[in-house]
């Protein structure tokens, strides 16, 4: 993986070929994203109206009237489904056109493609497979921290300018932490750099841990804890194809065991489901979970604010970057070093689901 | 005309053939577009800047000028012609230039095309004919509306981000009035598409008569007239090419009939000129001339207030319309249902006349 | 050169022909634009990053770490270089990376292209040769005026949406004054349409001096020195590849003489460096010194206010010829006359170093 070819040749690939893994379940929505309107959202190629029908159940279905080709999403959503802006016709969930208002007749081929969904733990997952109307075949992930009475969590759903795969590199190394987000939860740049790391992988899952004893807490860290001058830091990165899951946080030294997987101290659980909207942009759905200290009651409040702006700098550099790659060109070769482990596994992993396809 | 492949072919036609019915008068300009300036406005993919000597003639010229191909748009208008604004290069009405500042002789090759324009009812036609320097084998179109002191009317020119025939289709089926126009000139969706419709045509035109007795009266109606409870509505679209005239208005239910050709009531006299920008984007003129009722002085301003937003409504309707078809591309078809008969049968005079010029 | 095909035929040239004279010095920046902060210019299709270290010294990379692509432009500048934003890689001027935190060896790949810069009178220049890494074959321009204590400066750097080439035109054919720039350097349109003009070449270089005795002084005359109705106007322009020397001004009739060399009176010494960003942009370093009249020390400040609104001037008619350039395309011819001699004279020398170098 020393080139940006990977990223690049995408670009180029036939329409019949997916440049993304399939067979998979990729994050939708939040479900706090779907009320009385319908969203429109691009998901791996495929203009998708994402929608709650009136009895509250979530439907993903085409965008695209099949009369004269307004998006789903510009209508209304009523308790049997979703209602075209233009003339009216009424779809059911499953993509079925149930009322041509004015006419009697609906002909057979007056539907839409529906897709698969599932609602999980506040996350609203979307199957794509390889072979049209094939079932799923295991269930779409878990994620219990969103329910966990331990924790409270926030979301955001943001739109990159950059393939999905620059996303996965930028949480796998979070050695970019001391020259990024230095005035939230970066810290010494040198120490970040020079952190313990090991890197595990196993199936379709990569897992990175790097523990940082002894370090002074980052500003997001002295905001929501307690802390003194210094901590026992840890973060624990698993990446999934279709998302990460992140756990970072830090004990007071003395008073808690770094790995102990009870320990106390301040903790952050960062869910990141990365969609490919095309081969060159990329939906990033984020929840971050916190548990609260007893004395600081407004903890999970300012983590959000906080991880907020961490997010909107990951981005502004990963736009910077991938804009970069495409005026430098494939020819620009990559130089490893010794934080790219992690990336460099997870690129492996797609590369093989890409080629297994073909 | 089951599918959108004749609006998606037209990207690809080649540069000879036009992707217009040629030999026909299209609408270049309201007259009150040109006063002292001169317009830039690119029509049927030629660009051209309009402009009204100081003489009172209008003009249609190459909007570039032949010395350093600055827009003459960005120029001055003289008496004599315009001006262009780097060298001061003068062009007569004809395009020729008429004189070089600094420079006595004029060689011949300095000139522009000029296109043949003609002023008539406050509507500038511009004639686009198939063969260059051809002459207009037919008179520009009445629209006595206009000189109507039964009428005041009002104009607007809208851009649209999309190709002219789904304007053509937009207005020659009214059914959408109740899902898109109901704050306007709306009414009951199901009244709407369960109009009784009466579709003719003759040689390139097309009429479409739907009438609508004993309906709810909409709000413009409401703010127009002093209309009761119902109201007998009727609905008068004739397609011409490039035009469309559009008469539409109530009478009160038993006070006039509905189909008497001068009947009292409401009315609504809309022009519609749609003018082809390039293959995937339109001019539209329209105005709306409107009878006043004598106890309400300030209907023609409302009426014309409300139908500006009407039309902004349509806009977004079609540009959204015409995004998504491009995002599905053309194998996406089209599944007509009752109220597309008007509409169809436009779309395959435009196809015969595209037809028999090749 | 009557057509537009030597600008137009640019953009399909093939990566390794340059669409632009090689072996020269371009500008990179002005002196005053390199503080403490990296700058990110594209400058003859190369993505340059250019910077000045806490030492003084200026230096300009490829704009690209050699890790994950980052814009080193992205990064800050250190007293030995300039360190990447994302993982802290820092860079010498020379372009080798010298440190990559938290890892013992640097690869010797680790490392990205250096140009060669100089810095001389304020203007930070930049040698583009034919062959790569090779040492510059002659020494960069001088433009002592701007270390000259009878004049002061201003500077300002414009972005161009159009070709290097159509600034030259503009610059070497000052007749456009009298259209263009009424409102500041104008002046009677058919005085400058009607100038005694000489055009001279020597090698690479073209001269054009052009003399209107007896004619008014223009708005930015007056402003800065007490002209009466009356003035002997003169304009040197020397066009010298990648930059135009232009010495413009007026004595008072009678009491100097206007091609004294030595002479008094107003005088204006403009600097307007030229440098491709692309086939297809350009960017203009413009910078205009001139002399104080001791009755009005205000001079200087209402120089450069109207010599900015000036060539923002020039910049909307250059951006508007060239988007109708590409508007109409590569068959629109150009005629010629009688002011383009200088201009046509400097296309044919670019003409001649590109051909000379294929």
């Amino acid at each position: 993986m020393n080139t940006i070819s990977d990223a690049m040749k995408m670009s180029a690939s036939v329409a019949n070929q997916s440049s993304f893994p399939l067979n998979q379940w990729y994050v939708a929505a939040f479900s706090g994203e779907l009320t009385d309107k319908p969203i429109a959202r691009k998901l791996l190629n495929q203009p998708v109206v994402l929608l709650r029908t009136g009895g509250g159940q979530v439907a993903a279905l085409e965008d695209r009237c099949c009369h004269r080709s307004l998006p789903l999403s510009c209508g209304t959503v009523e308790s049997g489904g979703v209602r075209c802006g233009y003339h009216g016709l009424l779809y059911a969930p499953n993509g079925s056109c149930i009322e041509i208002p004015g006419q009697e007749r609906i002909p057979a081929k007056a539907k839409v493609t529906s897709y698969v969904v599932t609602e999980k733990n506040h996350i609203v997952w979307i199957w794509f497979g390889s072979e049209e109307g094939s079932a799923p075949t295991h269930d779409a992930p878990d994620y219990p921290h969103h329910d966990d009475p331990k924790y409270k969590f926030g979301w955001g759903v943001y739109h990159y300018d950059a393939p999905y795969q620059l996303i996965h590199d930028n949480l796998l190394d979070l050695s970019h932490l001391g020259y990024v987000h230095l005035k939230t939860i970066g810290g010494n740049a040198r120490q970040h750099m020079n952190a313990e790391m090991k890197v595990t992988s196993e199936g379709n899952m990569v897992r990175v841990i790097r523990l940082m004893p002894g370090t002074p807490p980052p500003p997001t860290y002295k905001a929501a804890y307690p802390f003194g001058d210094k901590c026992d830091r840890w973060q624990e990165i698993e990446f999934d194809v279709s998302h990460l899951r992140i756990w970072t946080g830090a004990v007071e030294p003395g008073k808690d065991v770094i790995d102990d997987p009870d320990r106390g101290g301040f903790h952050m659980r960062g869910f990141h489901g990365i969609t490919p909207e095309t081969e060159t942009t990329a939906h990033y759905f984020w929840s971050m979970a916190s548990n609260k200290h007893p004395d600081m009651p407004e903890t999970i409040d300012t983590v959000i604010e906080q991880t907020k702006y961490t997010f909107d700098e990951d981005r502004v550099v990963i736009e910077a970057q991938y804009k970069n790659m495409r005026q430098f060109g494939e020819q620009a070769a990559w130089t490893d070093i010794h934080v790219d482990v992690g990336a460099v596994r997870a690129r492996r992993i797609i590369a093989k689901l890409l080629e297994s396809s073909r």
